[in-house]
């Protein structure tokens, strides 16, 4: 397995940091933002004297929760279509595991997350990507474009709603369209919503789960790490209404005997969130989001739509390769001692060649590092020689 | 994947249950040992505001406890050779698929923890499994007997010692006996040592890392779950001084972001664990050992060795067919109410036909309990009809 570009780009940053340099990090997904009280105050009264292992599709008073959480989302489930898993990422291999056989093809709108393509090696599965474009703010692409994919090995499709890397939110017209797509050609939706709750302007999230009709198709992938920001616990779901999936998914779920007990312990406190706090992050980022795409959007030659989910942005930058260029920002260029990491582009592609002039730019800093960071950006590229 | 054959009986205790019946599980490894207070006091001061990601190899301030840790055993590694996994679980899996490809081959000597063909499974490799007899203890077969299964496919070996299902304890001079067949065909030794604090009268157990010459081989599998009787934190660790199959895991340890933070906080904490709860947990085994292997070959046409690890034993049982006679228990038979679940040993050996006459036994509960457990254990084998 490769290790990804924007890895490849930690040791830079380090290094800079080690010259006293101020390295504002717009390439994570790492939000600022605090821990609801709620779960942090479960784990503080934890009570239990062992520590035992837990049922392997996660506690039934956990899974409980969940369904009342999805059934408030108008997502009709019961408890037993849920397997808690080790986060999001073991929901996602599992989830291709329970489905897919080795060699077996999965379309995947592209850009997309990277480690959609570890989790796909672990499978054996391929993943077939499906382009969008910065030009329809990297909507779904016409059907059509789908037919073409598919193929006698063609098993799957992995949308992720709202989108990381682009920001974008499917619309419930575009996933009806993907519906069709699904039925006739009998392929599992495999839908990433674990940014569910980052949805701006009004917009409401519609999950797939919600499409009628296509219950054996559907299998969601759901986390904690974003939504209650609490990326270390590890713990997310699987949800599929087709009970052949999710009792293949149980029994690697049994292998692994059971996911962890004490993100369990938080995360079903955390059901119990107040919506001051979502009415407050909403806040936060809806700020941050307007903040940041207004500013790059004046910086000449850089694009940027504006995303209607999750927290991040692609941006289009005039430069002819973003990896070289974040590589110099971190290497060679600071701005009165601070500089900026930007995930470049190309690793959210597996087409080669493509989104080479192009970053993913996460808003999630405050709005004071933020428009330092801007700043940052604007004055590299003023410095960067293409 | 299947099911495994002691997940089967598991509706048949739900069911005993259901009608009132006490049942002892002889079946699981679960301790009723508690966690140690250090582990438990510092989740309940855990302080961070928000529960972020941590390293993609666990902290670094547990990975240099565990290097800590494993310095006092006389095993020489540094922190950088620790990836922390999700579990030991996890660390099986993350190494096959770092050191092995599809349809590379795994010799493990059988009986064996189920789960290994899961994992084997995922890794895409074919587990060829080694016979090893109750009448000699299960100890590791002659090096001949090795030979004779390597071919073109076979990459490595894996032991679990002390041993889960058997309690055998390889010696040293038996790893040494593996050592020169490892080199000789250089392959890759997993060395699952998650009971190396269980091991009894008076032997010291030794770590296949503290094999000369096999840096470039050994891939030690550890799990915080037994030790400190926390089985549901889910932290592990996967261990090697090859830095090409340790880069190769980490990379895998990258797609999943990180093992679980809460976890780690307690098994950072349960590394200062005072001497006197092992001397305690120790005392409480070996008694349970030496009451549950005295009681068990009391009963007539029962067999049992006298296993020097872990908390498992490997019986004969006067049966045809274990699996049978474990449904029965569960589903026709009771004595004053109570009645006992056993893991037809069946479930641990790979080869079809092998074991059907063996269960394991685990010695897991308060010795009142494995009192009655070995009475209700004895009445059935009277009534039972073969």
């Amino acid at each position: 397995m490769p290790a990804s570009p924007i890895r490849k780009l930690v040791p830079y940053a380090e290094a800079a940091k080690k010259r006293g340099i101020k390295v504002y990090h717009l390439n994570i997904g790492q939000p600022d933002i605090a821990t609801p009280d709620v779960a942090l105050d479960a784990i503080k009264h934890y009570e239990d004297k062992v520590i035992e292992y837990g049922h392997s599709a996660g506690n039934e008073a956990y899974r409980r929760g969940l369904e009342k959480y999805y059934r408030g989302l108008g997502i009709d489930i019961s408890f037993e279509n849920i397997i808690v898993t080790t986060g999001g990422s073991e929901a996602l291999v599992t989830g291709m595991m329970a489905c897919l056989n080795p060699g077996d093809e999965i379309i995947v709108p592209e850009p997309f997350y990277t480690n959609y393509n570890s989790f796909a090696l672990q499978a054996g599965a391929v993943i077939k990507p499906i382009a969008t474009s910065i030009d329809t703010d990297f909507a779904l692409p016409p059907i059509e474009k789908f037919e073409e994919l598919i193929g006698p090995r063609t098993k799957a499709v992995l949308v992720c709603n709202p989108n990381n890397p682009t920001g974008y939110l499917y619309s419930r017209e575009e996933l009806e369209q993907l519906k069709q797509i699904v039925l006739k050609h009998d392929l599992y939706l495999f839908s990433d919503e674990v940014y569910r709750e980052f949805c701006y302007d009004g917009l409401e999230h519609f999950s797939c789960l919600q499409l009628e009709g296509l219950d054996d198709n559907v299998i969601l992938i759901d986390s904690t790490s974003k939504r209650y920001s609490m990326c270390g616990i590890r713990v997310g779901a699987l949800i599929t209404r087709n009970s052949e999936v999710a009792a293949a998914a149980l029994r690697f779920g049994q292998a692994r005997l059971c996911p962890p007990a004490l993100g369990q312990v938080a995360a079903e406190a955390a059901l119990q969130t107040p919506s001051e706090y979502f009415s407050e992050v909403y806040e936060e980022y809806i700020e941050r989001r307007n903040f940041m795409v207004d500013a790059l959007n004046q910086i000449p030659g850089v694009k940027c739509p504006r995303p209607r989910g999750a927290f991040y942005t692609i941006v289009e930058l005039p430069v002819n390769d973003a990896d070289d260029f974040a590589r110099w920002m971190l290497e060679e260029f600071d701005y009165e001692g601070q500089t900026v990491m930007i995930a470049p582009a190309a690793g959210f592609y597996s087409t080669p060649e493509s989104g080479k002039n192009q970053a993913r730019i996460a808003y999630v800093l405050k709005k004071d590092d933020l428009k330092n960071a801007v700043i940052c950006l604007q004055k590299a590229l003023e410095n960067y020689e293409l």
